[in-house]
């Protein structure tokens, strides 16, 4: 479960619901870690059986200020440091807006400040998780769009530095590529994360109108198909944009998407 | 001029606007033809010396019930028609949503459906424009989504018909994608026609937020650079779906667009 789908929840609550819940593994954010001790958090998720499967993010590379970027930089190393200390699986990026209209350069900063990060991430050995996203989001939070592009990325910066690179893979940012099962193959061996969210229409909200699986467009069944054929056997986080949901009892929202889960992504019997 | 900016006008007022101003063309909607005398319409646009650029649309073959599918071919085939009756440079094909989550077998069954369409519009003589749509109306407008795709579309139907199958470029649509500069160079030949409106953010609405080249995030010096590159000379539509820019004076609203279009879109002098 990530903690987007229920933010009523602190993180010990979640970690002591996904436990009562028998979730293997909770997703976390940065913004909500402020002043928390995080090995009493990484010890408290041992403990209850519980892997943090994701901190959500680092990224936003891209800044229009001159000197802000090795502000960006530095406060990406703090990303890693954190992702470390909570024993996360990687550390999820989100590869910024462009800060005017060249959109290639855009990227070609991106894939260089994700290399230099990789660098670093390498030496304390935390795997970074590159998330491509819908390219409704173009404008104004990642330039990476595609699974393609977020592949390629990712080769360039593991080779450059040697670190672990992969992706996170987003049913809610992915489902409409003509190409997604293809690029779901060569994906292979650097899927460090899978996340479900429904695409429903109409969309009420650009950035918060996700739905439950089985309320919308994808078809879960087959994405999970394809990413398990290309090896990954990881969690799924069920992370959900969605006021509606947010006003749920957590304990609630939490029976539903695994009711859900079985429903709609689950391997059939 | 595309009539979705100015639908306060009629058709007659816009060839005649569009003369007015000195604008080479008008891009027309069927659902706007109701009950019009297309040849005479067409006599108009000819005296007036501004083509027809494109006619919106046919398409949105895919219907979910049974029987439908021979009553939306047949309507297609009337769209043609209407094209040809106008002098339409092209007919546009929206290509639908899928009627349920098979968004592969939508995709099948839409390649189908314009190689049978080309198949009829062939005889006529008229083009078909395939318009790949932004990937945020995947769910509800079109399941083709890139231009890659559209492309592959549109050279299959044309082998097996022997028609002119091609596609029409919306900056709107497209800009976000990261291999837009190769997939424009490999549509060579087949561009029918482009489309220009820019992308705002925040996003006012899914459908109706589009801006005025200027207000957005679109590099069209760019975009139209690379259209030019691949052999295109033809005309450019503003098309821009804005309530703001509905309720304004067509006159002024044709100002503006031209005004927009010497400074962020036509080549430097």
């Amino acid at each position: 479960m990530n903690q987007a789908t229920v933010p009523r929840w602190s993180i010990t609550e979640l970690l002591e619901g996904c436990a009562r819940a028998g979730y293997g593994g909770a997703g976390l954010w940065r913004h909500r870690l402020e002043g928390a001790d995080l090995p009493q958090l990484a010890n408290l998720a041992a403990s209850a059986g519980v892997q943090i499967s994701s901190l959500c993010r680092g990224g936003f590379f891209l800044v229009n200020e001159p000197g802000r970027t090795a502000e960006r930089a530095a406060d990406n190393r703090r990303a890693v440091d954190e992702a470390c200390a909570l024993g996360a699986t990687a550390l999820v990026l989100v590869c910024g807006p462009a800060p005017d209209r060249d959109l290639a350069a855009a990227r070609r900063a991106v894939a260089d400040a994700i290399t230099e990060l990789a660098a670093y991430a390498g030496t304390v050995g935390m795997p970074l998780a590159i998330e491509p996203m819908h390219p409704l989001y173009c404008a104004d939070r990642s330039v990476v769009v595609t699974l393609d592009q977020a592949l390629s990325m990712a080769k360039t910066a593991a080779g450059a530095s040697g670190s672990v690179v992969g992706v996170m893979l987003d049913s809610y940012h992915l489902w409409w590529d003509p190409v997604l099962e293809a690029s779901i193959a060569k994906a292979a061996g650097r899927i460090l994360g899978l996340q479900l969210a429904d695409w429903v229409v109409p969309l009420s909200d650009p950035l918060n109108g996700r739905g439950m699986p089985g309320d919308g467009s994808v078809d879960f069944r087959s994405f999970r198909r394809v990413v398990e054929q290309a090896g990954y056997a990881g969690l799924a986080e069920v992370e959900i944009f969605n006021p509606v949901i947010w006003e749920q009892n957590p304990v609630e929202v939490l029976e539903v998407a695994a009711a859900r889960y079985k429903e709609h992504v689950a391997r059939l019997a």
